[in-house]
């Protein structure tokens, strides 16, 4: 068990007043830091969150454990630098580099290897699949009651019917994740079960499943 | 229900070899590609796989309704070209462009926001936490009887630690996947949740698991 923390939340938007209610709520002391600690929004936030307090971005970083970042991503370096010195502290980035209108990561993602490929077959209705799990796992992908998914992505929506079938039919889970360009987002899942299995050294029986209810 | 396909395999090997095994097995008719039909491996394989047969890559492809990509990626240029045309063809990528020393991917992913914030936050000990899943989630992630979970990571013991508690604080369950430079995966794990949300418009219940046996 870790103890009570001291924790700045910089952003009070969704997910900062999301997590300070809910980390409030478990004991901990939940400093808002905002640039204007004294506003009618933040008012409003304090008494709707009982034990929470504002203050400046440098003054909650400072007595501050645990600075927790919860900016859009164009605020987050002048937040970053407005909290004066971070050495020693424990910085959580709950951020996401998205692009204004949601198409993507403006950092960090460029394109896909199934982008490349259908550069490289002019014509060929490419769809993105069985990437996301190791190949022992096929026919092997059932965890308890649970398959785990098969993710595919293509802009064909013909193609994609078929790769359905054949995701089904090495029994998992089929998930349509949308258009090729969402390959950006399955390599980058199935190096997380790579580096899970091989450089985690964590074997091979895992795989990935998008809970729906 | 889907007909059943006439499928070349480029690539016998691991995932080949699994795919192609479990599809001949429900029916469709699948042809492994090779520059080397006749060879003792693919002779082998073939004994090994009831039902499958051989061909060049040329060959297996124009007769295919279905072209699986399964090569590893520095051969996957050469293995698309030598199929002659792919216009019209259904093409599944199952390929990953994996660095030779599965440190990351070699194309596609460059950097994160989390390793940018942490040169922005001198001496910080960054943690990348509670981006995978929407904030209307956080204290409500519980699908059925699991918790989705809360993946993290970060290169300081003893930040991921309590980082751990934080996650198990909002009731999703903590999952650590390692050094910080994997919020080169959790980011666009995050963007797949995000499209699904907001561009695929099936709202915001929904959450990521990485099931285990």
């Amino acid at each position: 068990m870790v103890a009570k923390m001291k924790i700045a939340i910089l952003g009070a938007g969704n997910v900062g007043g999301a997590l300070g209610r809910l980390w409030a709520a478990k004991g901990h002391s939940v400093t808002f830091a905002t640039p204007n600690p004294k506003s009618e929004k933040v008012a409003n936030l304090l008494r709707t969150i009982a034990g929470t307090t504002a203050a400046t971005n440098r003054e909650a970083a400072a007595s501050a454990d645990v600075v927790a970042l919860c900016v859009p991503w164009t605020a987050v370096q002048e937040a970053v630098q407005s909290c004066g010195g971070l050495a020693g502290k424990i910085l959580i980035d709950a951020t996401n580099p998205l692009a204004s209108d949601l198409s993507g990561l403006v950092i960090g993602t460029t394109t896909s290897a199934a982008e490349q490929i259908a550069g490289w077959a002019q014509g060929a209705k490419v769809v993105k699949a069985f990437n996301t799990i190791g190949a022992m796992d096929f026919g092997n992908a059932r965890f308890g009651s649970q398959r785990a998914d098969g993710f595919y992505c293509g802009d064909d929506p013909a193609a994609k019917a078929v790769v359905k079938q054949l995701v089904d039919d090495i029994d998992m889970e089929p998930v349509d994740v949308g258009p090729l360009r969402n390959a950006r987002l399955l390599e980058p899942l199935a190096m997380l079960w790579i580096d899970l299995a091989v450089n985690q050294r964590q074997g091979t029986d895992h795989g990935f499943k998008l809970l729906r209810r």
